[in-house]
């Protein structure tokens, strides 16, 4: 299977602009089953590995899992169905694959791959079990993709539970070839909090971006971050509202002033939206004229913080609505500055880039293609 | 205390227009002890009444109180200075003052009164005395406001944790002079829920708007609804995020097809914000054309349930941004059909009528004044 998805528009020049492609999943041909030869044997036997066979078949440890989202039912699926091999291996796991359906036919320069199996690691109870998920998914990830494709960038993934632990991955990884970002799963602990403030330090040091997306485990699992007023029923309810952690968060990352305390920190909005921006930037901007007593160590408007150090990937990108419409959002969140493209391969409602970000500007175009991702990776990329 | 509050500009001929203003809260004095002589003999004394002297002073019956945060601190105060009359009372609670300070100078013909001492009632673990509290409040206000000045139409409030008692309270309270809207304090059950249908069954029938307004508990009362991915520390971080009560409400009302149940309801979102409006629409819009299949019972786009049934009280309004963007904000959300005016009085962050929505074009600003809300309430206003 490694035909071209469809690509109905003319390629319009593409070629001579750097495209990065800022959220692309891969995934691990039997989720956690297949991480287990990248842990030690105490791991693996904790874990129930090797159980697989006789009476132990059926019992917890064999079908023990990340936390994922499975109680929201998409009924298209949440895989475009022309991303599945045709031998039905998982979709996404194979870089030789990707590289034909996806960097090939769409002229991608650089692809960031955020792991599709370990987004919902921050809803786990055990943070020593997080860290070496982490761990094993950050060792497959170098060996299967980092060292196949040179066009692929890596997000080392990094268990949020315990923030020592979260420093030593990120010093044992982060040079490796290839990396180029930081991917925290969420947990219910706002970002701003101290809790995560080595991990930012760790990051910033070395220019790695921070980045976060729909943990697949939001609202759902208790040590996952929830979403607002109660508990969604449909998967619809839950994808409309999703954006909201993302709102969280840039809301508690600004006002505990991380930035003023990590300056050269910036942090990567994956999947969760970006038309709440101009909402969140004029409340905080409003409010704080009048409470600033409240947060003294924040120097300019909470929205400044937010268009210098915060950056929304643009999957899904805002269609079939007026023009006029999808320009003003644009302008308002700085879209020149703030939005990195991502096609979200494979998922269901993938971004075509050819297709997509057509009502913007030229210039624009070509910096959210790619000039704002050169500058954010730097020589990373 | 009946000064005016500054009006720095001309009136501009608002005398013409009809002027409601959607969202002022009276208070009672005292709080909840000015609402126990409305109560039963057996519920004063469990509440404490009577205890206030001698050993029992201190104890916690006599300190027992209505939900509401008092542990995010505005700096500023969250009463208007010039609300606070000079005798040190109650700021909105003497409606002669308010009709002195509000209505006469601004010109407002209709104020909808949604009460500043219940709106954390959904918290409240006691179903049966939140329902006797929102009886006290009622007769309260149906005698110190509504038969005081007739510019005045209360929101009769109902405890939300049970229904068949809040259906009771729309019947006892619903045909008394004055009674314009329901109020539902909101607690931690999403309102598309069905727990809630019986309520909206009662409002629909006698053609009363349900109205829900941050609670003053949202976040931090368990039994309240909370903000999503954590717990703030700062008001300025929980001021900008509590829209997100309203988004997911709207969001859960539209998806589980209450508007299809009771084509006459119509709901009020009063202070909840309305910037993060085209977001939501557009999500829901373009996720349902791919998953309506989970909601068979939606016979139209998303988007057309809320434009048709929510409406959104305006204060705080957006200002400190490009004319253009504001315009382009309320173009999409159909300011003329979807926007209700209110300052809020007589809270710190109070909207001035003769200053408000002078960006709007006028016939836009003769809707979001008046007309709108006529169509609303009927005759009820």
């Amino acid at each position: 299977m490694t035909s071209t998805l469809d690509a109905q528009a003319p390629s319009e020049g593409r070629r001579e602009l750097l495209t990065v492609d800022c959220d692309v999943h891969p995934h691990v041909p039997g989720g956690l089953s297949g991480l287990i030869r990248y842990m030690s044997h105490d791991w693996r036997q904790r874990l129930g590995a090797g159980h697989e066979q006789g009476w132990a078949k059926d019992v917890y440890a064999s079908q023990f899992s990340i936390p994922r989202n499975v109680l929201y039912v998409n009924p298209v699926g949440v895989m475009r169905r022309d991303a599945v091999p045709e031998d039905g291996s998982v979709p996404c796991s194979d870089p030789r694959v990707v590289a034909a359906q996806l960097l090939d036919p769409f002229g991608i320069d650089r692809a960031i791959l955020i792991g599709g199996n370990v987004l919902g690691l921050g809803g786990l109870p055990d943070a020593d079990l997080a860290a070496v998920i982490a761990s094993a998914y950050n060792d497959w990830m170098s060996e299967h993709w980092l060292q196949v494709d040179e066009r692929f960038r890596g997000a080392l993934v990094v268990a949020p539970q315990d923030a020592g632990l979260a420093v030593a991955e990120i010093e044992r990884v982060a040079d490796r070839p290839g990396i180029a970002q930081v991917h925290l799963p969420l947990m219910n602990v706002l970002m701003g909090e101290r809790h995560f403030h080595p991990i930012y330090a760790a990051a910033a040091e070395r220019g790695l971006p921070i980045s976060i997306h729909p943990n697949s485990a939001d609202g759902i699992f208790a040590k996952a971050p929830a979403l607002a007023g109660g508990v969604f029923t449909y998967y619809l309810e839950w994808h409309t509202a999703l954006t909201q952690i993302a709102q969280s968060n840039v809301i508690s990352l600004v006002c505990q002033g991380v930035f003023e305390r990590f300056p050269g920190l910036k942090i990567v909005i994956a999947e969760g939206g970006f038309a709440w921006l101009p909402d969140v930037m004029w409340r905080l901007d409003k409010d704080w004229h009048s409470v600033r007593a409240e947060v003294p160590w924040l120097k300019r408007l909470p929205s400044e913080y937010i268009l210098e150090h915060v950056r929304f990937t643009t999957q899904p990108f805002i269609e079939d609505v007026a023009p006029e419409h999808v320009q003003a959002i644009c302008e308002i969140v700085r879209a020149e500055q703030t939005l990195l493209f991502s096609s979200d391969y494979p998922h269901w409602d993938f971004d075509n880039p050819k297709l997509a970000l057509n009502l913007l500007p030229p210039a624009t175009r070509e910096r959210v293609f790619g000039g704002t991702a050169a500058e954010l990776y730097g020589s990373r990329l």
